[in-house]
């Protein structure tokens, strides 16, 4: 073994990149490769099987628990976000610098392009017998549904921004709780767990609109796969561009999210810490103007 | 990130409310609006999909995480209640005191109407197409059933009054064991999770009948929010005045889960542990007494 | 509270039980009643539903995640067997004393026919309305089924009782497993949730045959109750006997699972953990030879 | 109980395997017993009751929580790889040596056929009973697919090899995140939960294919076992030699996987803590010179 310790030692330090934000680049482009892989790859089981290997449960478990995963892998490296919205509001927050923000966007962006294109060659066989091969956008046969979202018949263009602001507000609402350093009340290492329900209830409860994208790169990625691998520049003009929902909608619901969970909750808890730091310190101060007094007495 | 911090730490310091019980009303608040937002969406989601995009079992999933999630998100400030009973129980135990009971009654059905108000702007369009927007509150193409509770054609107030009790009763039963402080078998942190495992089974088991309201405020708030909303008064008068029945019966089946948790298991394992410190504290006297006759004997 | 306190003293001082044993026994029949009251519950949802209200799944997450808040309700106090097997299983491998089992049986039994009469209770004007009241044991609208196992119409009695030694003895490896003090890997506390997943899983994958009773306390108190709830002496007679399966079929399935557990990971782990006590205690020894003689050395 | 613990220990002595290799066999082959018992067993559920008891998801789930107990059973003395690819990664990996590969796969394989042949008993009679026992590989009425995998009609050898590269790829880039030592982000514990959502993750999304056997060991074992338990030679020869393609195509996923994961996450992180590692080791050592130096300092 001592040869193929040397081998895997020599490739290690080659391979191994020393700039951090590449390293988390890479990390976030993995995890959401992961989240968009195993969960389009849900709605393409559903709906190539024309609901024998699946119902919208399993599509819903899917992204719940392939999110749950796409933060263990890259969480310890980038923070696990695999959704611009959560470095959104993370930026707002000052918790993460603004200049990550466009990189992790861009390499999400690139992940679910990449999970898109995995699953895309998985069911290549099975895409192909279903309606023989046409690639069909919106419509009864539709397939572009299996990788990007596309809004329900009965949704109007405003109904949707709400839909899918709501819908982000929620998810942003429940991750600040679940990593606030101030009320953090989940044992380390399972915050993945419990994010992952945050998406797996989300699918459950507001997926009917729009299938619940409620992440500007899972959508936009596998929406650039889907017009480059034959479905055409449809899925950009399809239903008065709804493209451009959930791609800025998001945002907009993460600044409403931000907002009620710092008012209702995180100010005051925050506050609190600080109350008590505060107190701790005019009481050191106390003590040690006392014992200056004393001192000088001492002295006198 | 300078001027940023600054003005977040203005932000926190302006909106800081320092009152704990204001804060913790607004947590509790919070919180259910987060169980009911998500809870009733997946009902809406079951009932206007016409089953496409839910069945009975997301329901149950969706109340069940969603109390997990709203205990997550305040828990740490409030202790994560969700649930006028739970207060009640609580009071009863003497662990919490009884002026909160009505505060956190308000504000749980305070969030249980804005949750309710959420979802019905998320479904607005899918409202609309559902029956061409008329809001019907029993029969056949109901919607108001999405909302607040109804019950099913075969049950008689009596027995409605009866499977409130039992499933609150239940649910009683199990959260007093997973907080009892001396029959604690959770690591610290699962119990929101566990508690959102008992409103899972509760929905699996016991939701036949009249929908598991088994939380006054989770019904009233809702039910109040589709009278002001368009369903109208009926939503008070249907079904022999069943509204009574959700609010009522649970504090009733409240009685009977402390009554069965502390006989069955709560006072033994309590008694249990006063019987050992008592022990403890008898032996320390025995070698206080033991060591003055020592003492007196040596000065003797 | 001063008076609400001494009141709850007082009361927790009369109604202590200072008995081990009989405090065990009643905590038993509390975990027991959960079981069977969530379980038999979803079974009671689903086929009184007529399916639109549960499917086989919901009935497998029902007993799985009763089972799991069984242990926890009372896995402090007793142990929370909630199943003879499991205490037949203990007692063979000496880590509960014989005369347990007879007494965890009996209330076992008891838990089980109380949580069946809950049930029963719960969904009286349900039973009353489906089929118009008449309490039928086997065939097209059978109702008995609810409470007690009984066997599908493909099922022969010897392949019967293999399937409930063969259900018995996967369960009762899991459990050893999680159980097993030198070859423990779950973390504290979290026993309860992988039994629930154990029971889960059995349902999951053998289900079909019988219904998956595995446990005798789980069918025969239910079994009793419906004699004389009104189905009559038939469920005893039914299906040639049938009720003797899911009595004893699980304690020769308990022998076969202690034997493959032990002989296949058990012994190892035990016999490895005894080696190294043993290699310690044998090292003292040496040390302590050795001290000496090197005393006598520097005594002479 | 004197007499019975003699028994116990001597039972333990006379059985106990003194082996590390023969021991860690034996668990790894009762692990993936487990394994194959529960999943088949459960693909044997769908099949037999034709959906009655069964859906899709029910298979995920089993599968799924199958991986995690069999894990749990056999991990502390085997590792519970229940997988020759996992089996694989680790030795190309270095952290196991070679010679346990054909140990392990040769076990694991045996433990695949046992559970399959408890399967094949249990349901014996539903067998007999489903299409009057004819047992068919291919088509309308097979069941050889309760035990081995076999490619959906749409499949061709090409897809359904990427197929099963892909998952096996997935699975190990899983699995290495959540076992890798510089990386560790789940508590000590709960890797069998994690992998067990890895499993069933797998099957929600990439099982509509062929199945998603993405393990030899799982596939080989029963399709020895249908050979020779009545449907013969062809569940070799169906479907163009399928069977070669879920022994060997996961093995080519595992190269895949073990790249993706040490290029994007893995070389980076164990990287990270080599540097910190020999940062330290030069602090050191700059320490001793200064400290030699000041000490010649000294002494001059």
């Amino acid at each position: 073994m001592g040869r193929q310790k040397a081998l895997l030692d020599k490739l290690a330090q080659t391979f191994q990149i020393r700039s951090l934000l590449v390293r988390q680049a890479l990390a976030e482009c993995l995890g959401t490769l992961i989240l968009v892989m195993f969960g389009c790859g849900a709605v393409a089981q559903l709906v190539l099987s024309e609901g024998s290997h699946g119902i919208f449960l399993t599509v819903n478990f899917a992204f719940g628990f392939a999110a749950m995963l796409g933060i263990l892998v890259c969480g310890q490296v980038s923070g696990g976000h695999l959704n611009p919205t959560v470095t959104f509001a993370l930026c707002m927050l000052g918790r993460e610098p603004w200049k990550k923000f466009p990189v992790y966007f861009l390499f999400q962006t690139l992940g679910a392009f990449l999970g898109s294109g995995i699953i895309f060659g998985m069911y290549f066989d099975a895409l192909w017998e279903f309606r023989k091969g046409s690639l069909i956008v919106v419509g009864e046969n539709a397939t572009a549904g299996i990788f990007a979202t596309y809004p329900s018949n009965h949704l109007s263009l405003v109904n949707g921004f709400f839909d899918q602001m709501i819908g982000t507000a929620a998810l942003i609402v429940c991750i600040l709780a679940i990593i606030d350093p101030y009320n953090n009340p989940i044992p380390r290492g399972l915050e993945a767990f419990t994010v992952g329900f945050v998406v797996l209830v989300i699918g459950l409860s507001m997926g009917f609109n729009s299938g619940y994208a409620v992440n500007p790169a899972r959508d936009l990625g596998p929406r650039i796969f889907t017009a480059i691998a034959g479905w055409g520049s449809e899925v950009f003009t399809a239903n008065d561009y709804w493209f451009f929902v959930p791609i800025f909608a998001p945002f907009f619901g993460t600044v409403v999210g931000v907002l009620v969970y710092q008012l209702m909750v995180g100010f005051h808890v925050e506050g609190e810490a600080r109350d008590r730091g505060e107190a701790v310190a005019r009481e050191e101060k106390d003590r040690l103007k006392l014992s200056n007094v004393t001192e000088k007495n001492e002295m006198a």
